[in-house]
């Protein structure tokens, strides 16, 4: 295995700081930026401890390899979970940045034989916000091994998953859907043989309803009701195909993109890839600064998650920034620009009405949505309905011609609590429902975005108003944050809103990290921010009464009861971290081990002291026998009769009662050895 | 003001790793963290940025000084909100930790004329572990300035809050704590004027009656009920009075104390500090290791919120850690002695009983609450019901002499989510019902604690079996985690069930930190936990519809949408950190009047944009006369005329009409500047 580590060009690499951003790069700094970068992405592809990608085999396409991660516990117990890291956590694929991913999808496209390719759009200057042709010469002759020839459907052809899914086509990527969200379960048996603790916990679905196991006519019927989504354009061959919908796992997005004030290309790549190894299930890429085009050019071959996009952000870098410019041929162009590229799904403000506009005027936070506040000031100056809307049907005809999704854009979500479900955003909903009705008139896939904040107390009227006008269409939420005074925390204060409207039923939850309303995320902030979303996305699974959920939870407390250390770390979402913190304050090896950690020390850990409750009881069970009382505590001793009666529980005290004269005759040491787990 | 920063002596330090932890310091050593110690002390006594400490007065108790703490906005406004720094933040007070706080609550127990001073009971070499006497002494000579007189109850008089409420006596900390809910209403007018607004938010009591304005007699009546508690024992007059229940605002509790293998006395007197300063409304002292007594005293003196203890670790430690050496003489005489210090109140495990012990064998992680692992020991070892249980009213007995509240503890709570609402959790809540009513047959105030782990599907019938079992006595619950699979992040795992379980009705939640399951938490564990738990309180409060609650968001929201970023930094819970996060892309002073950040930057702000779509509307609407249509999209204008109908939104933009005309003849120049704030 290798992993190309060539430096790459040093126009790729973001400026030190924000300063310094209009400013040549000195040779130096630009060299050291080229390193970093490279060690950064190197670290993003060590598999994560005491893991292995595994794959499972297709059965109606027996070409499939599904990956897995498998976790190898030192009890012998292979724990095999979800893994959207993609190849780069593969050993056995070497992978190179400047080449892109392996296509696994491009077979079954061509199989399908109702697509061409063509020449594509020719690249302009506007593309990456360029003025000098000589300056996307250079970019594109960097970028020049990412080329593809792209596809489009044949002519009258429509390739979008729900139209197969609609005439009774099991595609290859539906059974991979299948095959993924069951992953392997064998493991699971064990911690789900307890029919008490089955029925005790069983999930509340709220109107959920997911199957005991997952099979590709499933995923099928659910993709043709378009109750779920497989976002999955014909020009993103490298996609590893996933499923958004609420009969299946939740899933969780995060944001990547440069702004005008930071970042470069190489940073992005490299948060895509560090986001896929934390989780995420699809990376959105809101560039709106320089090289947006050649950006996405680099993330989407270099991407096994689907894509996202906001292409009013490009559209507006095109016109310099002035809303009023934007026009439905620029935005037309635009879209077919993205469409070639690969970007799986758009995000399309057609909600953002002009009538609706008025509406905000008097909120506390106005419209906050980038591309809402874009189409809003269009309306306002052409007084004029959003181009997006009206021009609906032919966005339709493009998306159906590459198989995007839509992402029906919640321009006008509330930035507040004080705005929350409010007139504007209910207004938008609606609409949201009118073009989903449109969008699957013509076949293409949608999901609907949702807010924003929310107090904890109306988030249910949210998913309630979604289904009701959306006809289930999969919902997709940015948190929503439940409180607005913690900046800083808004990853904590989003991720409670995010797991509650995950188990009401909302499909995808977009993430949120601590630098939200403070400036771009870095990687450390998509970190933080992943791991609040995946604990949000699992804790939804389990409420929601996923049957391939809690045995993780299971096998990782299964760990920490009996001690075993390295396996409760490499059960986590991060195991790296929960190690670290563990050797904070006990360090050696031998702390591995230890039936204690520094939270209460060896004398005071309550996990150890029920092992030895445990063993003591077992012992004594083992021995049976008659019940002496314990003379010193009579009335205890009734008291005791009367509560235990004729129990099973009173067979067991009552071999403990032997049990505890004898032992105190013998001495009264009660410190049995732990054996060795 | 002073601070006095002379350093305390060498023994007070913790050993610099657990490895060195029975090994003498070099003199330089020590040297070094008391200097480290007064540092960090420095820096927990900062006043918040723009914050100034402020105090209302009493009416029924003319003396009393409540304090708040006001930020002052760049506008003009200023912001009072509830502080539990206490004086550490208030310039106007020397503190000096060898010295303790000062005592406001000294005069009014005085002044009650039923209790007396006494010698107390002599401290004993086990009360701090130790074996030789010169050890103690040196121990007790460095905290001489820390020792006092106690109180105790006259005899036959019974001390309590809650005696004194079904009296019909509002005491001085009731109208304190009445004061102390309402706070500062009048700058919250302008945020809840809005009618529209107040009833779309309106909040979900679920049960909670919380008034427009707190009287003392409503604090009295709930205290006298039961439904809430003011934990202040007679011996700790440091104490700023505050409330528990679920009318009132929703508390968090951070634990502190040392164990076997880390930490020291300063340490945990900086942690203590620290804490205040983040929003501890209580801190619990759960210390395990040595110097038990003499870090109680450190931390009672110097603390101005309510301290707990779990009284049952001490009293293991006095038996070298054997648990089946417990007995009711020693238990009771460490009550006392912790009674005579100050401790405001009692975690007593008295509902891990004997018959239950054995419904915990087939858990997955058994007993995880360390006084409930350990008197499980004691029960199983003795075959005898639980002495805390058999004892209770002779501990009530206690209680009352000094009002000491009752946290009755939650033994048999779930550690796992498989563990989750079973037979053991429920069987000792239902004992902890019975227990209440025996306490207030004694007048001794009383909350009930919580779990654990519980996944979001089952966490309100948490709440509603306590409420159905313990007549609305306060809940505290730990967390509960939603999800076992993050160690490392089991502050968000928890703070999304704490957050629910406190909109539900629970009274006050036990913080959780990233450290959980891994070790002792350190300062910044502390930090972090309570940023979590501040968040999960304060949605909860809005949620309920704490009339106080939500006019920080509002205010914070429209610092924010003004681009008022210092307002908008010292609004939030961590001023410091959103201001850093900002600054990490935007550092210069110009930033914080930019109306944008790196996430989007000048041309992409939404909020940039919604203020010129204002703007310009505002500027139409002035203007005012007839509409002609835009002529090159007529159906788009007719849609418009169908959208609009005869409304006022349609007056608005009939002018916008006509401007939009008139503008593009000028030039089309849309860039308005942006009036100063």
């Amino acid at each position: 295995m290798t992993h190309d580590l060539t430096p790459t060009p040093a126009s790729f690499h973001r400026a030190s700081s924000a300063d310094t951003a209009d400013t040549a790069l000195s040779a130096r700094a630009a060299e050291q930026a080229a390193t970093d970068f490279h060690q950064r992405l190197a670290a993003s592809r060590a598999p994560l401890p005491a893991s292995v990608k595994v794959h499972e085999p297709g059965v109606l396409h027996p070409t499939l390899r599904v990956p897995l991660r498998e976790i190898a516990l030192t009890n012998g117990e292979r724990i095999a979970v979800y893994d959207t890291s993609g190849p780069y956590t593969d050993p056995a694929v070497a992978t190179d940045v400047r080449h892109g991913l392996p296509t696994p999808r491009a077979d079954w496209i061509a199989a399908r034989g109702d697509t061409e390719t063509y020449t594509g759009r020719p690249i302009q200057l506007h593309d990456d916000g360029l003025r000098e042709a000589a300056q996307q010469q250079a970019l594109r002759a960097q970028s020049e091994s990412l080329s593809r020839t792209p596809r489009r459907a044949r002519a009258g052809a429509n390739v979008s998953q729900m139209h197969y899914a609609r005439r009774g086509i099991v595609t290859a990527e539906m059974e991979y859907v299948a095959i993924r969200e069951n992953g392997r379960r064998a493991w699971m048996h064990e911690y789900m043989a307890d029919t008490e603790r089955e029925q005790r916990l069983a999930g509340q679905g709220l109107g959920a309803r997911i199957p005991g196991f997952i099979t590709p006519e499933f995923v099928r019927d659910e993709v043709a009701r378009g109750r779920a989504i497989i976002p999955a354009n014909i020009n993103h061959p490298e996609v590893e195909p996933m499923a958004i919908g609420r009969n299946f796992l939740v899933k969780v997005n995060a944001n990547i993109g440069n702004s005008a004030v930071s970042s470069g290309i190489e940073e992005e790549v490299e948060k895509l890839v560090w986001a896929t190894r934390w989780g995420a299930d699809t990376v959105m890429d809101l560039s709106t600064g320089r090289n947006i085009h050649t950006t996405r050019d680099w993330i989407l071959r270099n991407s096994p998650v689907p894509i996202g996009t906001v292409p009013i952000y490009q559209a507006l870098e095109k016109v310099g920034g002035v809303a009023e410019e934007l026009s439905w041929p620029l935005f037309r162009d635009t879209l077919i620009e993205q469409a070639e590229q690969g970007v799986d799904y758009f995000t399309i403000h057609a909600g953002v009405r002009l009538p609706f506009v008025p509406m905000t005027v008097k909120r506390r936070t106005g419209i906050v949505s980038r591309g809402g506040s874009i189409l809003a000031k269009w309306c306002i100056a052409h007084h004029r309905e959003n181009f997006l809307y009206t021009h609906f049907e032919e966005i339709c005809e493009i998306m159906k011609a590459y198989d995007v999704s839509f992402s029906l854009g919640d321009g006008l979500r509330p930035g507040s609590l004080a705005d929350a479900n409010d007139e504007a955003q209910f207004a938008e909903l609606r609409t949201l429902g009118e073009l989903t009705k449109i969008a699957w008139k013509h076949d293409v896939q949608t999901m609907i975005e949702g807010p924003g904040h929310v107090p904890m107390h109306m988030i249910q009227a949210n998913m309630t108003e979604q289904l009701k006008h959306c006809d289930e269409a999969p919902f997709y939420t940015l948190g929503p944050l439940t409180t607005d005074i913690a900046p800083g925390y808004d990853h904590i204060t989003s991720g409670i809103g995010a797991a509650m409207i995950g188990w009401f039923g909302c499909a995808m939850l977009c993430y949120v990290t601590p630098k939200e309303h403070l400036g771009l995320p870095d990687r450390e902030d998509v970190k933080q921010g992943l791991m609040a979303y995946k604990i949000a996305a699992h804790a939804a699974d389990i409420a929601k009464g996923h049957p391939a959920a809690r045995s993780r939870d299971d096998a990782l407390s299964k760990a920490r009861f009996e001690f075993r250390w390295e396996d409760q770390f490499n059960l986590g979402l991060d195991p790296e971290t929960a190690r670290e913190f563990h050797d904070e304050t006990l360090p050696k090896d031998s702390a591995k081990v230890a039936h204690f950690c520094s939270m209460c020390g060896p004398k005071f850990c309550s996990m150890k002291i029920t092992q030895d409750v445990r063993e003591y009881s077992a012992n004594l069970e083992a021995q049976g026998g008659q019940p002496p009382l314990d003379g010193a505590e009579a009335s205890g001793g009734s008291a005791d009769a009367q509560a235990l009666g004729g129990s099973a529980d009173a067979q067991a005290l009552a071999g403990m009662r032997e049990k505890s004269a004898e032992f105190r005759a013998q001495g009264g040491e009660l410190y049995i050895p732990i054996r060795q787990a």
